[in-house]
């Protein structure tokens, strides 16, 4: 490794309908790509269910080991969004109505024509000390607490946020990341693999196998990746020196 | 609820690939509705990276805490693949090469007339005192030690494993799911969901909006839950009842 400070981050998906497997899970590889290019390694992921209990343990045990949580889920007017109170449960502090968040509902109802009611205005609720989260796409604000940003679940909403936080989390420089494909059963490459790994300490090489009918059945790609970009490039050359000599058809393109 | 014992189970998603957004994970939707059907509730998943500590704490954290442990990624014949070893760690034991298993890869690549070696043999390592789990797709068996079943990240994979455990862990029934689609925002209907749940103490109702054109733009799902499928019905029967009477037209065919 470089040296440099390396940010972490944790995510918390919250909701019954991703652990009944009712809805397939898009907010872990938008946040995950989100992050990566902000410099900040999202290191863990728990999926929780719509249990308070539940929600302020992942908070506290992950608020504490990284620079940042987000949350996704949970925030909308019915009475299973249950984030806000948790997560302030998580911090010990009360869950008031923010002025500036009720004004944004206001704002957006009145366009729209629809009365403000309790459950509408449920979505101006926040734990105490928090600030908003600007949300582009639907006016119900998103809301950060210390460390912890929380966000929609409903994926496009949740880009949107994502959009409004781009740049304001200080990171350090994405990690770099070399694909290199090939018509390859992993196992005959393994033992190269490991040796081109033990070369280059400050990299990490990945190994997905696949089969596509469409590139010619079996075949791998390899994933070289570093916070030096010079170095992740320098290993990645090598890996492809060293498949070629071993007669690996490379595939272009990856 | 109706006072009969709950089967729980956690998931453990191993793999840097998802971490840093390359891979879309496909195995907690997969892995959820599988547990669902043997009547085991999956109320917790973990995605941890390719880092042996990280997956050791993920095991005894949660190994203790539910009656059954899924694990998916890592088990291939590359460096990367260090789930048998952090498994075993986490279990105190050592690893073993499993005879069976060998016999299993031998012939499996006798049959394609390809050689056994050194990165092959390591799909046959097993945390000693392990059962092995069947995989009709690709040879490699899965691992069941403990509580802990060991199966590959490749989703069509990790479902064989699955399909070949099917029936065979014990568990409750199926949790009981009615969904109720609605042309309604969900903060039009928040409070008489409320109301309905408030009722109806055994099950949970889930509120799920979506945005769909070919659907006449906004909506929501309603979803039931109830491991008392009388009860959920009844429940469900109540809460349209009560959507008909607010005047809330309902889509058919959720």
């Amino acid at each position: 490794m470089s040296g440099q400070r390396v940010w972490t981050a944790a995510l918390i998906v919250i909701g019954d309908e991703i652990l009944s497997g009712r809805t397939e899970d898009k907010n872990i590889a938008q946040v995950a790509r989100w992050l990566n290019g902000q410099g900040i390694r999202l290191q863990e992921v728990r999926v929780v269910p719509d249990v308070e209990d539940a929600i302020v343990e992942a908070v506290q045990a992950l608020t504490s080991a990284h620079d940042y949580v987000i949350t996704t889920g949970g925030i909308g007017p019915t009475h299973d969004d249950i984030t806000i109170d948790s997560v302030a449960k998580a911090f010990g502090v009360p869950v008031i109505i923010d002025e500036r968040a009720r004004a944004i509902l206001q704002s957006y109802y009145d366009a729209r024509g629809i009365e403000m009611t309790e459950a509408r205005l449920r979505m101006a609720r926040v734990p105490k000390g928090a600030e908003l989260i600007d949300n582009p796409t639907s006016g119900a604000p998103g809301v950060k607490i210390g460390n912890v940003h929380i966000l929609a679940g409903v994926p496009n909403i949740a880009a949107a946020m994502l959009e409004a936080l781009d740049g304001k989390l200080e990171g350090g420089s994405p990690v770099a990341s070399v694909t290199i494909r090939a018509h390859a059963a992993e196992s005959e490459v393994a033992a190269l693999l490991k040796q081109v790994q033990d070369q280059f300490p400050g990299v990490s090489i990945g190994s997905y196998p696949f089969y596509r009918e469409a590139e010619g059945g079996f075949g791998a790609d390899f994933v070289v990746r570093s916070d030096d970009e010079q170095l992740a490039n320098r290993c990645a050359n090598a890996l492809r020196a060293r498949l070629l000599e071993a007669g690996i058809e490379l595939i272009d393109g990856a």
